[in-house]
């Protein structure tokens, strides 16, 4: 069991971010990505098609043998999690309690924390984010909006555009008003846009990448569920090497270019696996 | 059968400016509308995925019991109408064919008309529209090239925001150094940003709608195959009101929501369909 790889799921590319912060914290695991690039994006989807896009991807991961599964889609976290759990005999992590309870974490010497956070419409609909938060600290107030054209934004590459930093001066106008202590960056594609989202809140803002809160939460989980792996990965460690496996459901090609955008590499290993199975229409 | 309605599938809300572009030139006929909101979008899919998602719609159509089927999707046009076409027993209609050869007769008294195509990537990976105008005229000269973020733009509703022109002013740079007599909006969410777009490459360069297009050759098929509807429909025809039927297969909300900026009205008849059957990821 310790030595099975952990599991990653996203609606995409954009989960990327997710096994980066997890590769750097855990070098001697070894990681099995899902995109699920033919449905993407999960996050202007309802919360029916969200859970069962999440179930399909879980139990394809769980089937290829994996000691954890890491939901790093923030929309399918926040809509899903419950479901996901009842199905797959594993333990899961999802990225929006982590990163809510560590924007908690990084405002706790303010007496009234502000934490405002940007997301997908779907994530912000759900309240996810605000309960974590709430869960967390009973003193924060939180802030939340959806940037909708910040994925499509990171996934051409347009990280230093003026019309970037322009759109971001937009959507952000009321998060600054807000004044926030810290800002959760709540969709996977936005660590991409780090720069300009710094920039456009300002210095003092603290930035929370969900991403890098789940890669310290799993690893505290393998400690305690004493599930680390306990043979050392041996040589240098590097993203996208042999010992890691990058299944997509469509567009391997197009996945490899955002990947190398992404991460400044493209997956060893990279497949896409067929779609089996028909969806049928009915009224 | 003349009474049946014409069926039109889309991705998506794209869609619905051909459905307007249908409504305009045949108020004598019904329409039913189905939006793949659950797999949207198709323009950075692969093949393969493109056409399946587009018999799955196309077979749900025809089994309401349509006269005739639009495929209001271009990259569902440019790379599924075959089999599209193999399985549907009846007429098809793509906007591929009618916007290039539209895009021929707007430049024909140009020597050496020179064409332009804005679409999707998976469109102008296809070729389809350059194969459509090849067809058209030996001499037109075609310079095609995509712009990703023009979707989300429509869809965010920013018609006339700033960043919007400037966005424009970038993708359509090789497009005014190619000095074109038309411009193929070769993608159903560009309508939307029509304005911006005349702007930016000038108002001597003709826009060619796909959908307008399209609309007219329904009108001529109809009345070549005697399918028109024999019963004139009575009173005012408004856009979406009861005569319509609209589908989506997923957050029919959203799609409301959008159809407002779209068409400045809703479907009167709305309804999110269930898709039953499983997706079974196999590697």
């Amino acid at each position: 069991m310790n030595e099975l790889p952990i599991g990653i799921f996203d609606s995409g590319v954009g989960g990327l971010t997710v096994y980066r912060a997890l590769h750097d914290r855990l070098p001697n695991e070894r990681f099995v990505y899902l995109g699920d690039t033919a449905r993407v994006p999960y996050g202007t989807k309802s919360l029916a098609t969200v859970e069962r896009y999440a179930i399909e991807n879980s139990e394809f991961l769980a089937s290829l043998g994996i000691k954890l599964l890491v939901v790093a889609c923030n929309t399918a976290s926040a809509l899903a999690l419950p479901k996901i759990r009842e199905r797959i005999g594993l333990d899961v992590v999802g990225v929006i309690g982590p990163g809510g309870r560590k924007a908690v974490v990084e405002t706790s010497s303010q007496d009234e924390p502000r934490i405002a956070v940007i997301a997908t419409e779907a994530t912000v609909s759900s309240g996810a984010y605000t309960d974590a938060i709430r869960r967390a600290s009973n003193a924060a107030s939180v802030f939340q909006t959806a940037c909708p054209l910040f994925v499509p934004l990171a996934e051409e590459g347009w990280t230093a555009e003026a019309e970037t930093f322009s759109i971001a001066e937009k959507y952000l106008k009321k998060v600054r008003e807000f004044d926030p202590h810290s800002l959760v960056l709540g969709c996977t594609h936005y660590p991409i846009l780090r720069d300009v989202i710094q920039q456009t809140v300002g210095e003092n803002v603290k930035l929370i990448d969900s991403g890098e809160a789940t890669a310290e939460e799993v690893e505290r989980l393998l400690t305690d569920r004493g599930l680390a792996n306990p043979n050392e990965i041996l040589g240098t460690r590097e993203l996208c090497d042999d010992l890691d496996h990058f299944y997509v459901t469509d567009a391997a090609e197009r996945f490899a270019k955002v990947a190398e955008r992404f991460l400044g590499t493209t997956p060893n290993k990279l497949e896409a696996i067929e779609v089996y199975g028909r969806d049928e229409l009915k009224t």
